[in-house]
């Protein structure tokens, strides 16, 4: 499997609330944490964690060079590991910008998350395979808040069927919901 | 799919710390909403938050309570949802006496979980297929910290094998691999 290509973005913005209103959301210390681990256990190549605001691209930035090269590289070097390939960027059009500079490609797929989605979802296995035979560069974007915002959604390439247990319950926390997609499109069984 | 009978118990003691040293670690706010919702989702009855101190217990309470009966469980009802399945209590041995009291069994069998497991390890499909044809009462355990003790190891039925994804790496969080095993055992696909 073309592992080398696979990108997650999460956005902080543009996001829903709970009444469907677009804010930005805060970056917070464990999603950070959580999805660059399990970002570094599949095998994805960058973790973008997206904010429009400067303080808290600081506040990504210092969480990272601590893990990176600061006192937890040290205290933790498989931290380091999954930290190496997160990155801070203010949107998701410059996070697109950078995978095409670091893949010499015009081309970037984008495949959209969200627990609601429900026409034109592309189903894991299918997506899986899909990649499988390709060498186009992938970025999954996870929305933080009520899920990411409409047009975000529209102009994504795919949406990915939502996950589901044998309740009729979606609330999965992002951090689940990282883990959950990309061990259903590349866990080793 | 029989799944009414499937519990998850979250172990702060006893764990080991990065020497190996048996220690009991802090409940942790986000531990408790993330396996909760994963649990939920994945059609779970029971999940037990373990830890042995009385303040620790009382905090775990607070933060269930609040989502359970408090301004939560108004605000969020998905959340409240997700809290009825949460419990607290001090040690493994008391959440495995309350599940054969609320089953009316003497037969609780229960499953390891780690990063580092090696031998003995059943597969995530083969212990599906073992469930979905049992009408016993299943526990699966989880640590915090480095790792469940080697002693509740060895006293475990079994052991489930560790997650890999195309990297050698496995440093998933705990919440990340509550998600992905629940979703390996019982997703929808």
């Amino acid at each position: 499997m073309a592992m080398n290509n696979i990108y997650i973005a999460l956005l902080h913005h543009p996001v829903k609330n709970r009444n469907g209103d677009i804010v930005t959301t805060a970056v917070t210390n464990l999603d950070v944490h959580d999805i660059a681990r399990a970002a570094r256990t599949y095998g994805v190549k960058g973790f973008y964690i997206i904010t429009p605001f400067e303080q808290q691209q600081e506040f990504a930035g210092k969480i990272l060079n601590h893990w990176k090269c600061g006192y937890g590289a040290a205290y933790n070097p498989w931290r380091k590991k999954a930290f190496d390939i997160a990155d801070v960027t203010d949107t998701l059009e410059h996070a697109i910008d950078k995978i095409k500079m670091r893949e010499g490609t015009e081309k970037v797929i984008t495949v959209a998350t969200g627990a609601s989605l429900e026409k034109r979802c592309i189903r894991h296995k299918a997506l899986a395979e899909k990649i499988s035979c390709d060498t186009d560069a992938y970025l999954f974007l996870f929305g933080t808040g009520w899920g990411i915002a409409d047009d975000v959604l529209e102009s994504a390439d795919f949406f990915i069927e939502p996950i589901k247990g044998p309740s009729d319950y979606n609330h999965l926390s992002v951090r689940s919901a990282v883990s959950i997609i990309l061990d259903r499109l590349f866990g080793k069984r």
